[in-house]
């Protein structure tokens, strides 16, 4: 395969690979420096949806700001305690829910307001906001307006591989982007990658987007093999595209698909999600980790796939611990 | 092999995956109840050492007042800070605060103060205490000490398995402790296990522990492969002897051991620790998983495994990601 990763943007100063994680991670702990947290926080409205207590995302107070909410009736800002509400019956289903926030966001879309969901950016894709405690379907939300209001989403990363005959070694499919991508384009990428539409399981979602992405047909993906679900809160940056600071907690579930040697992802010229596949070695693939190549979720995906496969060793990385509870955070926001 | 289960106390009702790893990750996390949290560490003295302004530690106030710390004069108690701190030096080596740490803990040892380093709890064996911003080592510790003080500790797992010949199922090799064993004695057990003292790397401490515990001489036990670091706050019950309510926020490397099916675990009769190996499959596994068979940690360690292998998976349990999280405790105390 050709080396598509020579047509990047100038490497940055090599990372550590807890560096790399933290890129991912990058919402602060409250524990860490509570002063910086609360300062942090005060830049946020909360989210919520009424009939139910608990906090559901935030968003910047200065994003929220673009919009005026409270020109439809079925929105309150509550300055005092920085919230801001979808008000509806307490007991309203959640197709009503869903209508009421899709009413807004497609007005907003129309007057280009948020550059998150403005054009093309709009996905026509549906994601779920559950209740944090009862689990249960609150509504479901466009999915390019989930990271507007802070939203955990879930999804599915896929990384395929094939093992060197001689050492035995795993050798990663790695996919480039394409250029014209409006987020992260020309970053190294797994296998295949996807959102979880509501009503989606894992399993399902990880079938479709390996068909759509690497041309896997059912036969090969079913073989692949679940081995956890990594989760962390990215904080958007300019390389995501649209409004910087955007919160983004992310549920992913990982896949491992063995390959044989033969068996190659193939490039989907339609969608043109990926300009190419390279099989690349250990080595490589963390070389490229450290100079920050990888789109950041991707790179974390990786990482943990060469730490489930005794690739990244504890006596050989000193922040390994550390690492590993960074790529498995507690996700949720305060429950009250 | 013969079932070495049957000789358990009854079983409790059977519990949720998610039920049996908040068992060994016991420890409240602030977010979900800040006032409750707050009452909680009321009852704690934080754990200093002079020369490191961040919190090492944290010791129930009820057992500290035992002993009468300020009787040595490398001691002082802030009953307004709730503060037990070392006295010592600032650029004090880490062998002198050793020796002092030392000499306090035999005196109560000798003086059966603490059960849980009183008689043959005291295991004479070293484990390091790290600064935590740094991660120089401070000192060292008696290893029975260091949950008195709620400080972190290293350790491996190592989980032996073969694969059905037919299904390709792993079956895995779980121990039963003995009898007379002080803690979790008959409660089900990975293959092999132990702590890391000072200075020990953690493939050196899994080589060691496979001979001791299952008789794997190093050309077996070095084909283990690391899969991730389980990280937890482990809050002492009666199951585990001595004290109740003492901290244990733990580190485990964890370990796979693939074998054929013929080479098989053996209990080592001097050392004890085991009373027999089971080849279990995964459905009773997860069987005694439930019904609360395993000692806590190894719980987790046996679903960790579950979870790496796809043998648990994301469409079929719905706490998948809340077990991974709280398997991947982001440890570490506030830093000032």
């Amino acid at each position: 395969m050709a080396d598509t990763t020579k047509t990047q943007e100038e490497p940055k100063k090599e990372m550590t690979l807890l560096e790399v994680v933290k890129e991912v991670d990058g919402f602060p702990y409250e524990r860490d420096d509570p002063e910086h947290f609360k300062q942090y926080m005060s830049k946020f409205h909360a989210f919520k949806i009424n009939g139910c207590d608990h906090v559901l995302g935030y968003m910047p107070t200065e994003i929220m700001k673009k919009w005026d909410w409270e020109a439809e009736e079925h929105w309150k800002i509550d300055n005092e305690t920085r919230t801001l509400t979808l008000l509806c019956d307490k007991d309203a289903k959640p197709e009503h829910r869903t209508e009421l926030l899709h009413t807004t966001l497609r007005a907003a879309h129309e007057k280009k307001i948020f550059d998150v969901i403005k054009g093309n950016a709009w996905r026509d894709e549906s994601y779920p906001i559950y209740h944090p405690v009862t689990k249960k379907l609150l509504a479901s939300i466009e999915r390019a307006a989930a990271c507007l209001f802070g939203l955990p989403t879930w999804g599915i990363h896929m990384t395929a591989y094939y093992r060197d005959k001689k050492t035995r070694e795993p050798i990663l499919w790695i996919a480039t982007r394409s250029e014209d991508k409006p987020t992260f384009p020309l970053m190294l990428d797994n296998t295949v990658a996807g959102g979880m539409a509501t009503n989606q399981g894992p399993f399902e979602c990880m079938l479709k987007e390996s068909m759509e992405e690497a041309k896997f047909g059912p036969e090969v993906a079913k073989n692949a093999e679940c081995g956890g679900c990594l989760t962390y809160i990215y904080v958007r940056d300019e390389r995501a595209g649209g409004e910087k600071g955007l919160l983004q907690p992310e549920h992913e579930y990982i896949y491992d698909l063995e390959l044989d040697e033969k068996t190659i992802p193939g490039v989907d010229e339609e969608h043109g999600e990926v300009q190419g596949f390279e099989a690349m070695n250990i080595e490589k693939v963390i070389r490229e980790l450290r100079a920050g190549k990888f789109k950041p979720n991707c790179a974390s995906v990786v990482i943990d796939f060469l730490m489930r496969h005794n690739q990244i060793k504890p006596d050989e990385e000193s922040d390994y611990a550390e690492i590993s509870a960074r790529l498995h955070r507690r996700l949720g926001y305060p429950l009250s």
